[in-house]
C-alpha cells in the first residue's frame, strides 16, 4: 500500500465530507443510506468508513466543519453575520433541512447528544468570547442571557430558512436582532 | 342509535383531543399509531375516526385548538406572553417535541402543509392585528418585519424548550425580545 501524505489524507476526507453533505441535505439523516452515500461520494463503503468509522461519525465531521467555519465568522463579525451569510449560501440552507431530525436525535440518543455538544463547543465558546469582548454590546443584561437570546434566534432562523421563508423578510428581521443586542 | 346533543358531541371530541395530545407528545406523530391512540383515548379506532376522519385530521384538530387558545392570549397580551405561558405549562412543552416532525412534514407533504396553514391562520391574524393596534409597539419597522421577527423567536423558543433549555434562562431572554419590539 502506498504511503499517503497528511495533505492527501485531508484532501480525501474533504472530498467525502463535501459529497456526503449534499447527500444528507437531500435525503435527511436517516434517508442518507450507506448505498446513497456511496453513490454521492463515488467511493465504496469500505473507503468511506476507513476515513470516518461510521455514518454518525461522518455526519458529525460535517457538523464540526460547519461549527468551526461559523466560529471563525463569529470571532470576527458576530453571530448575526453568520445568519446573514446563511441567507446568501443556498447550499447550507439545504443542509439545514436535516436540523429537525438532529433535534429529535439529540432528545432521544444521549450518546449522539454528547458527541454533538462536544463538536458545537467551538461555536459556543466563540459566541461567548465575542459577547464578552465586543464593546458595542449592551451591558445591562448578563452575557449568558444575550447568548441564549442569540442562539434562540439562530434556531428559529434556521427553521424559517429551511421552511422557505422569503430571504428579504429574514434579512430585515436580522436588523432588529442586531439592534437589540447593541448598547 | 340515541340522539347525541351538540354539547355531548363537543365533550366527546374534547376528551379524545386531550388524550390524543398526550399520546402524540409521547410517541411523536409517526410513533402515535392507531393502536396507541386507542389505548390512550380508551376508545376504539371506529369511535375515534367517527369524530375525526383520520389520524392527520385528529392531529390538526389538536393543533387548531392550540392555535385558537394562543390567538386569544395574543389578542389580549401579545405573542411574548404566549411564550411566557409555555414556560409554566409543562404539558404543552411535551407536545412541542412533535414540532420537528411537523416541520419535516410541512416541507415534504403539500396537502398537509395547506391544511396546517389554514389552521394556523387564526394565530397569524391575531399577531398581525395586535401589532397593528398596540400603541406600545415600535413604529420605525414595518409590521410584517416585526411579525417575522416574533415568529422566528417563537420557533427558536419552542426548539429550545423542547430540547431542555433551563426555564429561567429563557424567561430572562424574553425580556430582551419584549424590549426590542417596543417603541
Amino acid at each position: 500500500m502506498p504511503i499517503v501524505s497528511d495533505k492527501e489524507l485531508q484532501r480525501r476526507r474533504g472530498e467525502i465530507i463535501d459529497a456526503a453533505r449534499v447527500c444528507f441535505a437531500h435525503y435527511g439523516y436517516e434517508g442518507a443510506t450507506v448505498a446513497r452515500l456511496e453513490e454521492a461520494t463515488g467511493k465504496t463503503r469500505g473507503a468511506i468508513f476507513h476515513h470516518f468509522g461510521d455514518k454518525e461519525t461522518l455526519f458529525l465531521a460535517i457538523a464540526k466543519a460547519d461549527a468551526e467555519r461559523q466560529a471563525n465568522v463569529v470571532s470576527e463579525r458576530g453571530l448575526v453575520e453568520v445568519m446573514r451569510d446563511m441567507l446568501t449560501d443556498r447550499e447550507s440552507n439545504d443542509w439545514f433541512t436535516t436540523r429537525s431530525e438532529i433535534l429529535r436525535k439529540l432528545r432521544t440518543d444521549p450518546d449522539f447528544e454528547s458527541r454533538w455538544r462536544e463538536h458545537q463547543e467551538v461555536l459556543d465558546r466563540a459566541v461567548r468570547q465575542r459577547l464578552e469582548s465586543n464593546k458595542q454590546m449592551r451591558d445591562d443584561v448578563p452575557v449568558p442571557v444575550v447568548q441564549t437570546y442569540l442562539e434562540t434566534v439562530l434556531e428559529g432562523f434556521i427553521t424559517k430558512l429551511a421552511s422557505g421563508e422569503p430571504v428579504e423578510r429574514l434579512e430585515e428581521m436580522l436588523d432588529i436582532v442586531e439592534q437589540s443586542v447593541r448598547g
